[in-house]
């Protein structure tokens, strides 16, 4: 997606990453690693955890102020999806403020419709995370050959989709483009509402069950252990999308279910060889 | 539960596995390891695959017939679900047979029921496994450690269960007894019908999903690479709990879809919050 050259890259002297959970930690170390950035300020609300950030040896400095963001060249706003488009427009009014703008957040039309006339924005989710939570396990977090997805709406001018699709790659992350709509459909099918089930299986259980989850039981609600602050602001922002996935997999479950009841063998044979089909079909992790 | 003595061991000089795949290798090379067994040998259907076995070090010997059971002192029967009865019925009847049996199947009262009058066998699940399939994993499956669920009937004679306890435990097994109904109760929610929801989640993919597909999808969906025959097999032998389980499943999911639709923010997380408190719970694996 590079107009000049086949693997594009992007340097700067600094980044600010704003939100400095464990998202913003991964960014941060990736950034000074590859070169992306020289340095890399953090912008948050808590001194002490931002300080701590520091002595990690995460970031070269911060600011409890969207101000901090000034003479910075690009900014990744990685706080959760509902605050992210008041963070984009505190960031976006900072005199002398970065030149690019991008998110991290797991939803993107809610994000990117309302900022559709910020020129300098274009929003990004980075397919990479962990069901833990803070700075002290960004190391942990791999984005290097992950996909990014990055979400221009028409609005966008092709310079600013053109730096932070080279920011992202120069993260070492593959690259794809979709419009925000088409990003939360998908997004529903392969995360959002699969994080709903698992939170649903787990909840299933009755107290004494717990001995009895073997390793299936807790790869399947592994997700379940995610942060509900950060999920029930996910679910929010993509209702139509969760929903209808919702819907599907119910109607998925009532089938199986009238295939049980009738006892028909081969019918139970079919609806699982086709999800056996489409798990085999995932290319290789 | 022995008792003698505080660890209760078993050893013998010859155990028979009958149906040598993925579970009655890592029983065969458990048994050895520990000294269980002297011997094994192993009985199936296919000449080439049990030639095959010998010479990957898991097998001491083999028959396709169930007389090769003679003169053996305990079997274990790990062939799919639906034909544990007629196979136990089948080395009950050989002369000379083992004086101990059971069997690793994923169901039990549907096994267990119609076996209560045979004095030597007791049904066992052992809570191990993997979605991969086939003697060559076998040494993949970690037994020691692992629950082993153990399901007398009113009629299992008190020595066959002490028999049969002492060798997983020997394997390493921490065991627990349960009836039948109880077994498959609990493990309708931890285990058969998470493998069905996690089966419906990977068929809601369409074409086109696979690479956004990262590792909560990944982790979630992983059993559903599992092998559909078994899987047949294993909720049509536990049709009564498995489609309560679905029911419950379905009225936590329209919970959801009912705060989703009406905005209710706090309901949201409170709901997810049950599941995460309930993952949240499970002893260290």
């Amino acid at each position: 997606m590079s107009a000049t050259t086949p693997v594009a890259t992007y340097h700067c002297e600094t980044l600010a990453v704003v939100g400095v959970g464990l998202m913003g930690a991964a960014i941060a170390i990736h950034a000074r690693r590859t070169g992306a950035a020289r340095r890399v300020i953090g912008i948050g609300r808590s001194e002490e955890r931002l300080t701590g950030a520091v002595k990690a040896g995460i970031l070269d400095g911060f600011s409890t102020s969207p101000s901090g963001v000034r003479g910075t060249d690009i900014a990744v706003i990685c706080t959760p999806v509902d605050r992210i488009v008041e963070d984009v427009r505190k960031i976006a009014a900072v005199l002398d403020g970065p030149k690019l703008m991008t998110d991290a957040g797991s939803v993107k039309a809610a994000i990117c419709n309302p900022l559709a006339g910020e020129r300098r924005f274009v929003g990004s989710h980075p397919l990479a995370g962990s069901d833990r939570q803070g700075f002290e396990y960004g190391h942990e977090v791999k984005l290097d050959g992950r996909l990014c997805v990055v979400t221009p709406t028409e609005a966008t001018p092709a310079e600013t989709t053109d730096g932070i699709v080279r920011f992202w790659q120069t993260l070492g992350m593959i690259v794809s483009a979709l419009e925000p709509d088409a990003h939360d459909l998908v997004l529903a099918r392969t995360s959002h509402f699969p994080h709903a089930a698992a939170y649903a299986l787990a909840a299933a259980l009755q107290h004494g069950d717990e001995r009895f989850a073997a390793s299936g039981f807790r790869d399947t609600t592994r997700i379940a252990g995610s942060d509900p602050e950060l999920w029930t602001a996910i679910l929010m922002n993509n209702v139509d999308a969760v929903r209808a996935t919702l819907a599907h997999h119910s109607q998925t479950l009532t089938e199986l279910d009238t295939l049980l009841a009738r006892g028909d063998r081969n019918g139970v044979r079919d609806w699982l060889t086709q999800g056996k089909r489409m798990r085999d079909s995932l290319p290789p992790a």
